[in-house]
């Protein structure tokens, strides 16, 4: 049997229409009821006006990617834009590069750095090398950037703390080498090797820049090495625009969201910094596009901080700005978030997402409350996070039949 | 990882019984709530039947693809019937065919037909030759029916309008050849090409059916030329039979729901026209069968006239035919949609279809009305439509142990 993936069995009956759909991603979203009080974030948070789109819309939960499964952003984000997060990977180079909100070009090859510590007979003793700060990884960065090794030219740019980006820009590269960090301490890094026969160039170029930064770096101990890992060229995701036919624009003030957006064919808009500036570059541009994607990032940071009351505030932030956004009567509205990120927890869960959709289209259900609770009875059910779009997207009246 | 679909693992297990399964559709039964009212069609009728059938039973809603997805008929019933609606694809041609109710042998290569309008200059100028009447049509095709074109007899039937339907059957016919249908006006019909050596002989039949029709229809203006589209044969569906071990019929008083029930190896009983007329075949051959697929239109065709108030009579004269179907005692009763035809929108839509499965063994809900609203809190919770048939199966206690 053949399967059919999502975005085949869309791309044939999607169609063009002047209806708009907003997709706004809480991050982080769901989350774990406090202790003392039995109620999550989002159930303490005081929400008017998401409780009042969730009595006129529908309400329901989603997987990120299966139950039980914790997703990293990337596959979170993706799986919302409606492409299978287990079949388009992206790997670990290609994603330091979004993150930093690098312009990867077509054939580049990324991997993510760490500088290390290598003790006087090579074998690695730190592989964070006592987490320099960003400020000391990117002057360490500076010495490496710019290297051409083999014609091939070399970006080095810092990300945070000891983790850097390397990026190899040239003709014939190929990403199919293995890593040079042995992810332990007490032993050498390692050669890296080609793993096919194309990918003779790109080992070669490798080694030679881990010797070039051990002789540059050798006196910046403990940054006295680099450890290279997750070697990847950008991969090829069909555009929005190609399977929805949509005019897709990103609302982020983040890169690495703005990175994912782009990776999709999305266009991404100037979003500020706060939540309001980002509702403000929703309303600027709203007659220019059909489909926004507009992230808010702070419930996420907050969930990580394990900041219970801290993420309370931003739902209610959020909460405050979404009558602006009612007001443009957007045709399709969909509030969820990427994956949930429990306080109590301190990280990403698997736990899944409350989502509510409203349009003139959806049958209501009876739920009158945005809550992780009263979306369990909600009428979309639970499903998962891949189905997002085809659902928006039938609202919208962007689809046509499947079959006769 | 090799996938497994539904048949592959029901086929196995399934076996035969004297108990016996009714799958009671009701086309298009889905809805949206009446603005003034709030409630759907299947809320406004007075269904106290259905009622006390879900109140015995347990109920839920079922996605006849996938969330978002609305399909045509076939599809929607491939799902009910157990067959994945994505992978078992039936293509034009063979469906109009089907539509008609003609009998498809085996090689048979079907295409549908249009009535067009060209220039003196051999330009289409309109595609459907100003719709024609179907009388019209009628008397055309039989001007072309009945050719015979290098030893392959060629079968032309009115469909309605400017649309037929034309068949083509002898030894070694492909269906992999192009549509001679450009899709737009102003140009000349395309030549159909081979998209594989077998087809080279189809494609110089279909040719010279063009060629011959041309000549023929040169004094028939508007109608003065044919395009062709969807080249197919009869796909190979297992049986029911086969797959589930069941002695299956269908009544349907509709070609086309005669003609899926036909593919998939169900008896195709006569129907007669009415709802009652329906219920008393299902009790005449009551005896002869242990799978009976009965099929009510009318619902849908309501739906599609936007015309709400009919809709709810129609859900009214099922809700009144149904003690009948229930003194008969099967021992598994299914009633459910093929898919949803909310008034609102004059057409099939995406929205999940209310299903209610009562028999001996099935563990109840607290459901007791049959409506869109409530199933959202049945017991079976929201489903994909191919696992119907494998519900109804285990309840008939047809299905053994899968694995030890």
């Amino acid at each position: 049997m053949r399967v059919i993936d999502n975005l085949e069995l869309i791309k044939p009956i999607s169609r063009s229409s002047p209806t708009k759909i907003v997709l706004l991603v809480i991050d982080g979203l769901g989350g774990l009821p406090h202790p003392q009080t039995g109620k999550t974030e989002l159930e303490t948070a005081n929400t008017p006006n998401l409780d009042q789109l969730a009595t006129k819309g529908i309400c329901g939960l989603i997987d990120p990617v299966s139950p039980g499964i914790t997703p990293g952003s990337s596959p979170a984000h993706l799986a919302l834009f409606g492409y299978n997060p287990v079949s388009f990977n992206i790997g670990r180079g290609v994603l330091e590069a979004i993150g930093i909100d690098f312009s990867l070009e077509h054939g580049d090859v990324a991997a993510r750095g760490n500088f290390c510590t290598v003790d006087e007979t090579g074998l690695v003793t730190d592989r964070r090398a006592g987490r320099i700060s960003t400020q000391k990884c990117t002057e360490l960065c500076q010495l490496l950037d710019g290297l051409v090794i083999d014609e091939a030219k070399l970006f080095v740019s810092p990300v945070r703390e000891h983790r850097f980006v390397v990026i190899f820009r040239g003709d014939d590269l190929a990403s199919e080498v293995s890593d040079s960090d042995p992810q332990q301490v007490g032993v050498a890094p390692r050669v890296t090797a080609a793993l096919s026969p194309e990918a003779n160039r790109m080992a070669s170029i490798a080694n030679r820049f881990a010797a070039q930064a051990k002789m540059t770096l050798a006196e910046h101990y403990p940054a006295n090495m680099v450890l290279l890992r997750g070697f990847s060229i950008r991969p090829y995701f069909p555009t929005m625009g190609e399977v929805y036919k949509l005019r897709p624009a990103a609302i982020a003030s983040y890169p690495m969201y703005r990175g994912i957006a782009k990776l999709v064919g999305m266009e991404v808009l100037e979003a500020g910094t706060t939540i309001e500036d980002e509702f403000n570059a929703l309303k600027q541009n709203y007659t220019n596009y059909d489909f926004f994607f507009l992230h808010i990032k702070e419930t996420d940071t907050a969930g990580e901080d394990s900041d219970f009351d801290r993420k309370v505030r931003v739902i209610e932030q959020v909460d405050t700005a979404l009558p602006e956004l009612v007001s443009m009567e957007p045709d399709v509205m969909v509030v969820t978030g990427d994956h949930s990120t429990p306080a109590l927890l301190g990280g990403h869960s698997w736990h899944p997402v409350p989502i509510l959709l409203y349009s003139k289209w959806c049958r209501p259900d009876r739920i009158s409350e945005f809550s992780e609770s009263a979306c369990v009875f909600g009428g979309l059910g639970r499903f998962p996070a891949t189905q997002v779009m085809p659902l928006a997207m039938a609202n919208a009246l962007k689809l046509t039949k499947f079959g006769a």
